[in-house]
């Protein structure tokens, strides 16, 4: 005899991303108490999303067609390429920032132990398109970790090699961040590199 | 035209308890990027949920079946009813303490206001049940809210008058509280209701 379907349920809402069993219990609950419709329509529309959401072939984003929106959209400025990790990333610049280039977007970072390396991360696409000429500024948006920086290293490297320009995003105290609260890496480092106040 | 799929997941996870939109995000992504094979099983199980589980027909619980696993199964006492005020109070009880009574579950607690009345807690069938004679003790376990004491009180009657006699959760300090971290309600409830150390 299989578990019961309530207890399945549950079971299954622990491949959300911090999802517990008290949090999944809570959300079977809630659904079959409150959100019986919502839990219907989220039930379809994630089977038709696994089911039809790949990957765009030319910046590798999330998408339900070939070439995705961004790609395909003739308002963007072709010679700007910023490189990301995510399409989480991705999305949290095209949010925050008035850019208007186009995104290459790395699903990963390297880091040899775990087996990832230039060609898990399509860094040979990537170098197809770059000797394809039409990029002149690579920005390399990688987090700031180690194999972050280990990755844009890699970048900037390959970009200069097909005659791009690589930039990074600063670094230095985070807006709105108060001096004492600023771990001692991030102060040393925007210490160091300071810059002229303008008039 | 319709919103792209990715935005319709994103959206159809904020039906989820505690979820808002950065959470529902990283889901979405979550599920494409590492979890396509949980995410079309978590469909599926949920979808068949809405659909099958429905209520137990004597104790108001979630059940697939007409009378659940527990008000069906043979090992309970019959003359113990526990009244809670939701299946996860049912199972927290049924988890954490040993009683191998029945239950009957109100789906909410008395709120005039909101138009929750006795009809809507199925209190007239708790009523006839009750009147069967069957139930011996009635444990009132509500919440110590002003509206769970509300329900409370007008339970305790009900059961008087059907000659069941209830009992209600002792209430005091909770195990390994520090004094200086109880509220001031429960501090004076629990100094008010001490009682005498066992030798």
């Amino acid at each position: 005899m299989s578990a019961p379907l309530l207890e399945q349920l549950i079971e299954a809402f622990r491949v959300l991303p911090g999802v517990g069993r008290k949090t999944a219990q809570r959300m079977a609950y809630h659904v079959l108490e409150r959100g019986r419709d919502g839990g219907l329509h989220l039930a379809q529309v994630l089977a038709e999303a696994v089911e039809r959401i790949g990957h765009c072939s030319q910046c590798r984003d999330f998408s339900e067609t070939d070439v995705c929106a961004v790609c395909a959209g003739t308002g963007r400025d072709r010679q700007q390429l910023c490189v990301v990790e995510s399409p989480a990333d991705r999305l949290a610049i095209e949010t925050a920032t008035g850019y208007r280039g186009l995104y290459y977007v790395l699903q990963g970072r390297l880091s040899p132990l775990d087996g990832i390396g230039p060609r898990e991360l399509g860094l040979d696409a990537l170098a197809a398109r770059l000797a394809g000429g039409e990029v002149v500024e690579m920005i390399v948006a990688t987090s700031a970790t180690v194999e972050g920086e280990a990755t844009a290293h890699y970048l900037a490297q390959l970009a200069r090699r097909h005659g791009a320009r690589p930039s990074r995003l600063a670094q230095g105290l985070p807006l709105g961040g108060e001096l004492e609260y600023v771990d001692r890496g991030t102060l040393s480092h925007a210490f160091g590199t300071r810059g002229e106040m303008p008039e």
